[in-house]
């Protein structure tokens, strides 16, 4: 009765253990068994053991001697191996949908992208497109002998992540869609038959992606910003996601700011992003709204605004100041209650930030309680649009850097 | 080399089984040790020994024989003990000062309240008064024979936990005020060297104090709004109180409603508390604001405020409904942000629920963008305005359950 047990046990510590030496590499760079050992506490044979199923695995890699042995004579250093697993990062957004996949080392291998306005299409053909998206991405993938090991879709909206399905997208239109079960339906071939496919909020996965490796690094409290059609927030506390008691939390662009402001597409009223969106920002500018979502994206039009900002367009200057006062209040109203450290200003946002930056800290002055003690700093996106896409991909690639055993069976 | 570590781990593995058996006691009411050894998976004698240290410290008791003797025969039951240690609760508001004093069972062994306008009196008169508050406090205890443990001062404002001091405090109109050593400068017999004297945020320990004993028992991720002169809120979530990144959070009151607003004490203008704290609502209600905070305390304009709303009076009921909707725009934002289950009304906000309820329910509809899969629920207070000084009190009763041993020095 005791021997199971203790069994199953130390295999529970090995495959955890296996994470533990994963992560430690992932997070401080290649070093040498010994350092690892000497770092993470575990014993040099231990780890010796374990680095090799990590290279076994195709996780893990051999690269030439350690410059400045810390430990004894100069050991192997490994590294994360980029040529082992990947995973797929996919997206539908209101004015694109794209596809990314990331080894372990964070590299991409397969980009592509598909920018039309998918509100005028239905939405089965919008999963068609993803879906044939997907399933060429993960044939070239499998060409070039790498191992899918999941993939994450960041969608535009609240999203129930267990059940894999996008609740409600007001700029999209959709309602109810089972996202995960429709794409795994038109993923032809998919890698094994239980190949893991997430869906998630697209500001969550981008907040994630700023915070691994973006603007946002080092930092425990933040709140990013996503600036597209719609204005969405992912929330970071104590450098974890924060997602609410039914995950519908992060919601920033429904925050109400002016009680009689504009109609929005939630039904609601004087929302955040029926004033600083791109297409109430594009049409105060004197731009065309429509002009968001063209088959040429959303880029084209932010480029042109930024383009007459520069030129001293004073229609241009004054949309984007009033589009900062309003971002201002709502990141005020939204630092009172959560006091983060720093504001990431991602999408358009951080095309914008050269203008929209002075008047959102004005409000920060004015309206955050503690500013004295300091108001949240404003961070531009350094990922751009790659943001949620990225962080989609790198979910997927989470699972393996905490169950690095998972990555055996794709 | 060896023994010393070992030893001293043998000791802190009993210090951190005290706080087992006394947290399981606490959290599942009176039981035998053998049933405390069967559901904590402690070994028999080693609860029996620990017990024995227990009843030792006062902390618990034995109260006859188990009734449904689930292991083997009937054993002696112990119950925590209200013999033992208590711990003060001290409360600075606006218009009262309070002091508490609970025993470990929760009982009330102490009770003072000072109501005055403290925004005319100066800083060092406030803190003087409260001093003997709290010493008159610490003489009766000690006499019934009683450990205080400590005590926790609420303020209204942001605090600096750390260092035991109020920031600042817009109604009270208090900046930069070191509480704590301020304080302990003014009890001139402390029961010890180092009495332990702690400082919060009002609204942090009222949402405690619901969150272990009032409305919001069994809830995990909660927003406890508090209606005073000011309006605050305390987060919970996970179980846990939320601070934020400078234990600045929930500043409730100042998220930006209107932004045409009328001006704040904070400096800002179209804050929440000045459509919705107890002053405007006075005022729109044809009642005199300046009752908010007389010697008779708020409870006093409060009671006539219902009275006239009860007898269908236009004017209160108007004012009532507007003052519910400013509370549900600010409520619903917070929603979006943090999706909490629920939401505490407490303070006059919970005296005043009847008529704030429906207007309040009516915008969550409206602005939660999640609202189809639920709202949060509205629940008001239980303990009302006990609820800070209790919390403040149950905050260092807290430290004992967690380290039973703390309470052998005090």
């Amino acid at each position: 009765m005791e021997r199971g047990p203790g069994l199953a046990n130390q295999r529970a510590v090995r495959r955890h253990n296996l994470g533990v030496v994963l992560r430690h590499v992932s997070e401080h760079g290649p070093r040498s068994r010994a350092t690892i050992a000497l770092e993470t506490g575990l014993n040099k044979t231990t780890v010796s053991s374990l680095v090799t199923e990590l290279i076994g695995l195709d996780l893990l890699v051999e690269r030439g001697l350690e410059q400045r042995g810390t430990v004894g004579r100069p050991g192997q250093v490994v590294e994360l191996s980029g040529s082992g697993v990947v995973a797929l990062g996919l997206e539908i957004n209101v004015d694109y949908l794209a596809v990314r996949a990331l080894d372990l080392t964070g590299a991409e291998r397969h980009r592509s992208l598909d920018v039309r306005d998918n509100r005028r299409v239905q939405v089965r053909t919008v999963l068609d497109r993803l879906g044939a998206l997907a399933t060429t991405a993960l044939e070239e993938i499998q060409i070039e002998g790498l191992r899918p090991v999941g993939a994450t879709v960041a969608l535009p909206g609240l999203v129930d992540a267990a059940g894999g399905a996008l609740l409600v997208a007001p700029n999209l239109g959709w309602n109810e869609v089972a996202v995960v079960e429709e794409l795994l339906a038109r993923i032809p071939s998919p890698p094994n038959p239980a190949f893991p496919l997430a869906a998630d909020n697209e500001a969550n996965l981008a907040a994630l992606a700023e915070l691994w490796e973006g603007t946002a690094r080092g930092l425990s409290d933040v709140l990013y910003l996503s600036g597209e059609i719609g204005v969405g927030a992912g929330i970071i506390v104590g450098g974890e996601l924060f997602r609410g008691s039914q995950g519908f939390g992060g919601e920033f662009g429904h925050m109400t700011v002016d009680p009689s402001g504009p109609p929005c597409a939630c039904g609601s009223r004087g929302c955040l992003e029926t004033l600083a969106g791109l297409e109430p920002l594009l049409e105060a500018a004197g731009l065309d709204p429509a002009s968001a979502a063209t088959t040429t994206g959303s880029g084209e039009p932010v480029s042109e605004l930024a383009g007459r900002a520069r030129m001293g367009d004073q229609q241009a200057l004054d949309a984007l100041r009033d589009a900062g006062r309003w971002l201002g209040i709502g990141i005020a109203s939204a630092a009172n209650l959560l006091n983060f450290q720093a504001v990431v200003l991602g999408g358009f946002f951080a095309q914008l930030a050269t203008w929209l930056a002075a008047p959102i800290a004005h409000e920060l002055e004015r309206h955050v309680l503690a500013s004295e003690w300091g108001v949240p700093r404003l961070l531009p996106s350094t990922l751009g649009p790659e943001a949620a896409v990225r962080g989609a991909a790198a979910q997927s690639l989470r699972r393996v850097l905490t169950d690095p055993a998972s990555a055996e069976a794709a």
